[in-house]
């Protein structure tokens, strides 16, 4: 068979701690080609359909010297993240004999083929090497996930049922609100599902957004009190409508700082009230409540999304081409809800 | 009768967020004289045995406009503060009639005489008037302790069974630390006690201070690692026997800033660490926990101390005229170890 054309977004250079430029640290490739037809060596072909570019990803492309939470892309190799539905046109140990086809979900490069599992941008990570707060990015297995049947899109996986849809849902597992929460950026991926699983929870819901067209969109997610802190004064409204027993802090989504050295991190002076307000701040990640957790998400969320309980905000961008401008639009602020990549139209 | 000398320490004007100043903030008075014959109307006598200065008071003696999480101190008063022990030369209904003696537990006004229940000192405290955060301070009862029959002094009902004791007890009880802990300030009060405890419960327990002698005593107390964070680099030594699964901060005893504005404190600027190491932090009020673990804590600690199985280091100050030295010595840095006031040296 004649070479297929085999785009892929290489991670091309480690960034510092300013801004990800396209063409420099990350760069689309048109030329690679794959052979479809050559064998697979107890591997499995997959084929790209949708992708979820994520604020988390941004820490990952980094100086691997430097020691924090995830495991390093590799540099020169195509860039892996969480790919939110994968076709595999041939599955199984029989090769292509066997041409049943699973979509699935999990992590893999950034290209239109691969032959999974896809070692080479794999992070080469020696646990005993590394503090135990390491996780392994790479060790997340893709996973076959049902045929939606139409009662929602297929992006639908690379947003509420993608990392947003399970941050949340892990997050609110690990402290339980019970009366009144505060959602910071309640129009967020994250935030937008926090908000839906308060009122679901029977909370008041307090949420803010940036616009106020945000400030509509978490109004229509049945938020008690929604507001736009860039033209109120945040503490008035909480003064008004507090006290709060739950607070869903965007520190989950504090892209600015991600990689910047401490010293230029913002210094928060009040922590003294930690103690005076007996807080508990509670610090997880997503990762951490997966394996846990996953099973029960994916179990329960798809229901509610099929009956129409669970909205959501996509913006689409089609074409893998299109893939470095959607990840740079969750640090330049022009994203207009949670970004996706289609790189399979049949699959929007 | 002739009126007897009762003197006292009046807490004369609130301070700016600057030092105490004794003679102005706080001032000794040795003229003022009670009857002790006079009519008690239904109250009780209580002669001052000891009292101890603690940190947290600072925050009391401050602009009463101001909400935080203690209610203030009336400025034209005696100091109020938890009085370890008082004797009541009367008690009862029938006034003198019964001459049982009781030492008392809790607050009282740092004079040598008073009336009890003392309300001229007692903040007028209208709930409805302030946050859910506020514990009025003057709502804890004098209890009667139990003599502890000379297997240790009087003294301890101010330091290691009184409010530091209480801090680590009721602190150790809300997130139950299990494998290694790191007590920053390990020689304090609090810190020793709380050092103490862990060892107790067969943790691995890495402790400094700020001060050769301090890490002596803490060596003292049975940590595996001591050091002092002034000369030696604490993150190479956590770096050498860490990983922690818990960490004591001294924010219980951050008092240099207790009284700051926000904007003069220290802007921490590592949180996002909280959710990149999946962290708890976890802030306390000792005065919360205090109605259900009080009594456990004095028919546990008392035990202990009367097998010699916790240390303690007191500094003592006789007479009342030396409390206002005392208090200040924990602002200071002249303190050496827990200040104690001994009002009667019967009781030292």
């Amino acid at each position: 068979m004649l070479p297929t054309p085999n785009p892929r977004v290489i991670y091309a250079k480690v960034p510092g701690p300013g801004p990800l430029v396209a063409g420099e640290h990350l760069v689309y490739e048109s030329a690679p080609t794959i052979d479809l037809d050559a064998p697979l060596r107890g591997g499995f072909l997959t084929k790209t359909l949708l992708l979820s570019p994520e604020p988390f990803m941004r820490e990952r492309l980094r100086d691997p010297s430097i020691f924090t939470y995830s495991t390093p892309m590799v540099v020169g190799q195509p860039c892996r993240r969480r790919l939110r539905a994968g076709a595999s046109p041939s599955f199984g140990e029989g090769g292509r004999q066997s041409q049943r086809l699973y979509v699935l979900y999990g992590f893999t490069p950034w290209e239109h083929y691969s032959v999974q599992p896809y070692v080479d941008a794999r992070f080469d990570f020696a646990s005993a090497n590394y503090p135990s707060y390491t996780f392994d990015m790479d060790s997340m297995l893709l996973r076959p996930v049902p045929d939606p049947h139409g009662a929602f899109p297929w992006s639908r996986f690379a947003s509420v049922l993608g990392m947003p849809g399970l941050t949340a849902f892990v997050g609110l597992e690990s402290v339980a609100p019970d009366m009144k929460a505060y959602v910071f950026s309640g129009a967020s991926g994250v935030g937008s599902m926090v908000v839906q699983s308060c009122k679901a929870k029977g909370l008041r819901v307090i949420a803010s957004g940036s616009a106020d067209s945000k400030v509509d969109f978490i109004r229509s997610l049945g938020a008690d009190v929604a507001f736009n802190y860039k033209t109120t004064i945040l503490a008035s409204v909480l003064a008004e409508h507090g006290p709060l027993d739950y607070y869903w802090d965007n520190a989950c989504g504090a892209i600015s700082e991600y990689n910047a050295p401490a010293e230029d991190c913002y210094g928060v002076k009040t922590l003294a009230l930690v103690f005076k307000r007996r807080l508990r701040i509670q610090g997880f990640l997503v990762s951490d409540g997966m394996s846990a957790l996953l099973p029960r998400f994916l179990a329960e969320v798809p229901v509610l999304l099929a009956q129409g309980k669970l909205k959501s905000e996509e913006q689409l961008f089609v074409g893998l081409e299109k893939g470095i401008e959607a990840f740079l639009s969750l640090y330049d602020g022009t994203s207009k809800g949670k970004p996706v990549v289609v790189v399979d139209e049949a699959y929007a």
